[in-house]
């Protein structure tokens, strides 16, 4: 076992000729696994029906001579100019009615029967021809599922919506109460008349829009699930993935969903080249994919070498980057590394993003960098398998994210983001491990519970959060939580509805603050975005406004509720005062670090049940002291207790 | 006769077994008016032609019999998805052709017949019901006509256009002329080659633009008075309104063509909570929405409990700060006060907009308000019919607004109600109170004439205004203004073309300033956005510019004109330097303050022509020194000189 | 031989009574060519068929009895809202689908055959009817072709640019080679299935897009070609132009095909008011004009007296500052000065647009500075026919600006003409003249070339930047140019793949920097934006990153190649330091000034071979020192050595 190392391999973008070359330097590289296949569409089907294999399997059998497995892909995720030629109905059509046309990717509705005729097709072709190659490791369906075309709003979608909504509602007087349809006269007399959230006169009702990115979310699960079928038919025992873009700028696909039916969860993640602090949203998100791999270990499917083509200003990697970003990626629970791509292209759209054979060659920082890396990721090779036990939930729900951010709410200041990534920074500094999971996961193991932002919350849900604290568990929670049911109707009697009890407060009315206003609590914490007009119903104010809309009024609350207890932040604490809560809290809740952090040092760990390893991933330009004793396997020498400026260090202890 | 106190009453949105809770809480509240049936077509005519009005029989009922006066909607402001789902060419079109589909609310085109058809058909079987019913006050024509489906450039408007040219046109060469479309090559050669002014290469005909705008309003106003005659028709004696959207955001309606059409004037207006000093245009609307009634007393027939949900940042009222907005009304001349809505929603897009009836219950700050801005209000009936006298007129026009703000104008920093509000505030703040009228109002009792950014003016408006000046009265003009004519063309031969003789200038050019750029005046005055080339023809400069591309021009103008004074500021001065200019043409023009006033305190009057009140409101943190001998109806003590922080007197003298 | 001196007329928009003044005004003025005719087509041709020319010759005759000739437009820039009434097929269709309707002007499809049978019927007729008229003095096609409808994506341009591609590519294995097709799945089957780059999923094929820009600046020349081999087959001997719009923000034709089909080059000029140095993009564009013009004469054919009406804040232009611009004009090849328009519109969308006779009359600041500024011209009418002899030539290429500019790039802040403003700039200012020429121009007479952003690049054009190099030239390179071939494809190997020979460099990697970042170089120089990891390879480091996130890496180097030197600036250095660098590499490469400059004065000159004539233009308020000997035509006197503040000097030597 080991940890795989590659990335997309595109040969079709180049002579023939050159894959010799190719193959060289993958075995130079150490890489052991390549994603072929992916945007060959066109080049394996260049005309309905009439396939062209045989220069994949001259790829795949150089690949396998060469000792490269393959993450064969099932080629549909981008159809041929002939099919919106032949079949003008499969192209998507934005909210406004625009219809997008070939000349990207992915030009097809997802609701779309001819997509998805074709699709299955040549998966069962693909899959026919290539499931007892020697070089298959691993089957890819479609691409990056729902990156430009997740939203179809076009005829064909709305009538896959009402048959989605029947299935859901049963009768339509059931969506009339969930859409709650009775304010401004929506009520529809038959699901015929029930269209998608297309361009609206004033605001689109709330729910329709929610059912509609649920009804969109499922429409793609389905189509990965029909090729899934094939290949489980056609090809048994080889497992299927597709990759995920969890990361801070894509929402549209609730992986929560997906993940139950994916054999090994992938997912692509991109450093935003802004952000100087960019490695913790790469920290937050590699978690959150560990969540969705119910823990266990998955796979980082691309990432770059260096910058990528399709930010405003794509900054390189800086040296030393891409070792970091790899080893925080194994540190939560990757068992693989690959990249897009391995040679960068010289035409099209990504031509400028970087890939593993830079247009200049190999005599470059890049493919220097890529070797090493290659050479420091087998001596983890041990870790592959491991686990990884953390005291603290973190909950994300990509349904509550859809839901807190529609439109017509108190303050479009409230991102659902915020909150949930701020937590996470501060745990992380403090070298304290997180699990960043769905609210329907089993609680029962954690001693501190994070509810940031939710939204949205179901009963069942709600439930488990109060059990848990009940039984000796702490939450914390912050503003904006528990007003909605899974409708998006708001839960009556005091905000927040669904977690008054829990909490021991009762909050009569939010007081969203002015742009650029900024407050002060009773305990020096600073604060923006949010108030509430809060009162104490069990609950202990641990801090109070000291100037704003609301002085004197509870803003920080603790309630022992049964075993345990219930925290909450009523308003956007600063970074530096959130640190200082999450600390108290995490104490009070015992929970205990790694091992003492500070902030840009990450320290997490990974087991098998026997051993333990520590990662160290050093982001600041001072040493790092980790006071844990073992052996360094990045050096492979003995953890002298400080990792350099800029470096990582894997302990096994 | 009472101030009418209530709100929309929407109960088809929750189990009618709450209605009983509703009437005892209106009851505690004083609510005797509710709005009722405004988004209930879905529900009162659920298929075409089949209507249930059991329901809406017992509201009724209910309400009746707990002494509720009921303001009935005619049900026809958002019509039920059927109508567009069997008619789709129901459905307004956007200028760039994009069509707008039900989810919202108001999704008909104002042309169609369709809709008209079955709006009227509702109308009358509505009118029939309850012409005679015991609780009806008032009927309610749609809803915010306008608000969102304002204009639609769909096939059946540009028929509807066509007809309405040729109406006013009479043949095509009188509409070539009128455009001017000698220019860019735009001759018609019949009615038929016209089109609505969709999107266009390059900028599109102004003068199409503003016919087109004047259309659309026409169109709206032609369905409201469709049903006012089905309403006279069926349910004589029982007035008619509609209520309008008086702010400073919508632009989308003339007004002034509209008022000669009603009844009863009602507004809905909510404040901008972006701005610390949002009272100030509660203010100028108000006067704004008195010029509309007459004069004469009108209704508010929506504002806020506390926050909304449609802006960007929905900010809670302040303690205080909705009973100071209701008395601004009342003291502008409003006789009855009414929310939207009773009852905060559970769902849909509305769900975060107050209520009197929080989410949160009566247990409630807000619930707490309400029930005391009520027994205050009931402290002030004796005003109920009083009228406002003022010594200065300030005219505004919406066509005059739809013209200045036009493309292609010689800076896009000109805005129409910039300078309009900028004196309303100076005049306010020195305790003078205004109407605001349409030019078309009767000058003759004005001592003041204020003439802001009248950038289109007729020959008869700019007569009147110069005729009123001869009789001796003070215009303040300020730049901008009399420069074209009703078709938007320029008035030849020097700027301000309808104003070169009343100001004794002559303006040869526009010279607007740079982004940013501030000037200083001979005076001290501070200005930016515009300055003028400007020539004295028996004016005397009362100052000029000390820096800024014109140094030496005049700036500020004053000329005798027959027994009157008419200046002209020929620049955007700031507020403190507007506030000196005004508080000079004021006292020279023998306006007097109701009482001295100070920046934050407001000081109107009302009059039965016996008796006055005098009301105050206090929207600074200090006392407010009021000298003003008489009665305070909202303490029901005598006035004692001041009016506390946050505080509102009504001193009846 | 004089400089013209005029503008467009347009007496249609007046009444017939008014041309008597027009003509007087004229003589008055001394205008000696009006362009007529421009947007009469819907006059013209009232109905299909049906011409009136009645009209337009008593105004050709008028004209040519007061001695004014006729630069007469065919008419058909604008076509009458008949046309797109019969034949809706003609409007242009935006990349979202969105028709543009009539209302403004150029309401076509460049592709459209009815316009075009419309188009070249009405020229004909134009033609057949004028070609003998005394007052004839050239013929103007359309105007400002493509200013509105550059870009249409309707079907009919959809079939056009796919017959333009199968004339380019041949076979469509052809184009999917150049279109680099493999990339994303996007190989076509045949011709048929391409679209033009309409609205996508994702970003559209770099190389489809920039194929739809070469299509659609070659089917506006079609017309252009079109019209005018019927006006050289009827009115033999007559020279036809049409007016570019050289300038900063409008980049659709590829002026450079254009030029070689013009008779004579003309160029509409308008000064951006927000730019306190508006006059050097004037400067650069009108040595672009020249450039076109082969170094030879042209014509000014619109600027404005004063202020436009399309910028944002339309800045008046201050006193002297059209005689300063139009001297520009005419010292950088300008024979002729005229203006859009005669008389100020009383109506449209540019009614305020300044002219020459403005909507207050002639006793105006601007009619005084036109009458001046026309006696000037008269004193400086020896210049006409001479030409322009540089050292420097600045390469430009409007296909590299539409390939630099596409999406996808390194960074948004690389901009295509910043650069080459940049160093014209530099140039200026050290009184240096400068060829701003396309790079198939034949560079063998030139010291220095400058290659600024030239980021697409054919093998032949950087062969000839090369062997110029060989032969003793220097060559002044910036970063992001020679990256790719005119197919967008990336020259492999090392940036800058057409000049690492040249340059003696090999960029591994592009480095963007963040927005906002600065970073300073070795010889303190200041830059932004970018940055490379640039090896030597032949070259020396003339400076280095003293910070960024390269520091110690060459970031100007000097590379002695053949006879020649070659310099390359990897960094956005910021004005001050560019100057330094262009003054050290100006001096090295021996090219003298004109006479030594300074920021803010410029200096240029035109010769005929035998007298010389130096311009200096003054923008600054101090004196300007220019050390030449010579009468000076502006003030009829022997030059002094100085300017004045805001002067202007014309100096024969």
């Amino acid at each position: 076992m080991s940890i795989s190392f590659g990335g997309d391999y595109n040969p079709e973008q180049w002579p023939e000729e050159l894959q010799a070359e190719d193959v060289r330097l993958m075995n130079e590289a150490g890489v052991d696994l390549a994603t072929v296949g992916v945007f060959s569409w066109a080049l394996l089907e260049p005309e309905p029906g009439a396939y062209d294999f045989a220069w994949l399997d001259r790829v795949l059998d150089r690949l396998g001579a060469a000792g490269v497995g393959v993450d064969l892909a099932t080629a549909t995720a981008s159809p041929p100019p002939w099919l919106a030629h032949r079949h003008p109905e499969v192209l998507p059509v934005t909210a406004d009615g625009t219809t997008l046309w070939p000349g990207g990717r992915q030009a097809f509705c997802p609701s779309s029967p001819v997509y998805r005729e074709h699709a299955l097709r040549l998966c069962r072709a693909m899959a026919e021809r290539y499931a007892g190659h020697p070089a298959l490791r691993l089957w890819h369906v479609g691409n990056e599922l729902g990156c430009h075309n997740a939203l179809c709003y076009c005829d064909m979608s709305a009538a896959a919506f009402r048959t989605w909504l029947a299935a859901r509602y049963g009768d339509v007087t059931e969506l009339n109460r969930a859409w709650g349809t009775a304010f401004w006269s929506q009520r529809y007399g038959s699901f015929d008349e029930v269209q998608p959230p297309r361009t609206v006169t004033a605001t689109a009702n709330p729910t329709q829009q929610l059912d509609f990115r649920r009804f969109s979310s499922d429409e793609h699960l389905a189509n990965f699930v029909a090729e899934r079928d094939v290949l489980h038919e056609v090809s048994p025992g080889v497992p299927v993935t597709t990759n995920f873009m969890v990361t801070s700028h894509i929402k549209e696909l609730d992986y929560h969903r997906w993940a139950a039916e994916m054999d090994l969860i992938s997912n692509d993640f991109y450093v935003t080249a802004a952000d100087p602090e960019g490695y913790r949203e790469l920290a937050f998100c590699a978690d959150q994919t560990r969540g969705l791999a119910g823990g266990g270990p998955w796979l980082l499917m691309e990432q770059s070498t260096s910058a990528v083509n399709w930010q405003p200003r794509n900054v390189a990697k800086q040296p030393g980057e891409l070792l970091r970003n790899s080893v925080q990626h194994v540190a939560r629970g990757a068992d693989g590394i690959l990249f897009f791509q391995w040679r960068a292209s010289q035409a099209g759209s990504e031509k400028f993003h970087s890939a593993l054979v830079p247009h200049a060659g190999t005599d470059t920082r890049v493919w220097r960098e890529v070797v090493e890396l290659s050479r420091t990721l087998d001596r983890l090779d041990e870790v592959v398998g491991s686990r990884t036990v953390n005291d603290v939930a973190l909950l994300v729900d990509y349904q509550a994210w859809w839901a807190c951010e529609l439109d017509s709410h108190p303050s479009v200041d409230v991102t659902y983001l915020d909150r949930p990534h701020a937590v996470h920074a501060a745990l992380t500094d403090l070298g304290i491990g997180v699990d960043v999971v769905h609210p329907d996961t089993d609680l029962s193991g954690y001693r501190l519970v994070v509810v940031p932002t939710l939204y949205t919350v179901t009963d069942a849900a709600a439930a488990a959060i109060d059990a848990a604290v009940r039984a000796g568990a702490t939450a914390l929670v912050t503003y904006f939580s528990g007003i909605t049911d899974e409708h998006d109707h708001v839960r009556l009697g005091g905000y927040p509805g669904a977690f008054r009890d829990l909490l021991g407060i009762r909050v009569e009315e939010f007081y969203p603050l002015r742009s650029g206003e900024r407050i002060s609590l009773s305990d020096g914490s600073g604060a923006d975005v949010w108030t509430e007009l809060l009162h104490l119903d069990g609950a202990t104010a641990e801090a109070t406004y000291a100037d704003g809309p609301l002085p004197g009024v509870p803003a920080i609350t603790r309630h022992e509720h049964g075993e345990g207890v219930a925290w909450y932040a009523a308003t956007r604490l600063d970074q530096h005062s959130l640190d200082a809560l999450v600390r108290r809290v995490a104490t009070e809740a015992g929970v205990r670090p790694i091992a003492p952090g500070r902030a840009g040092v990450e320290i997490t760990e990974r087991t098998d049940g026997q051993r333990r390893w520590t990662f160290v991933v050093n982001h600041t330009d001072t040493d790092a002291e980790v006071d844990v004793a073992g052996h360094d396997l990045v050096r492979d020498a003995a953890h002298d207790g400080r990792v350099p400026p800029g470096g990582v260090a894997v302990i096994r202890r």
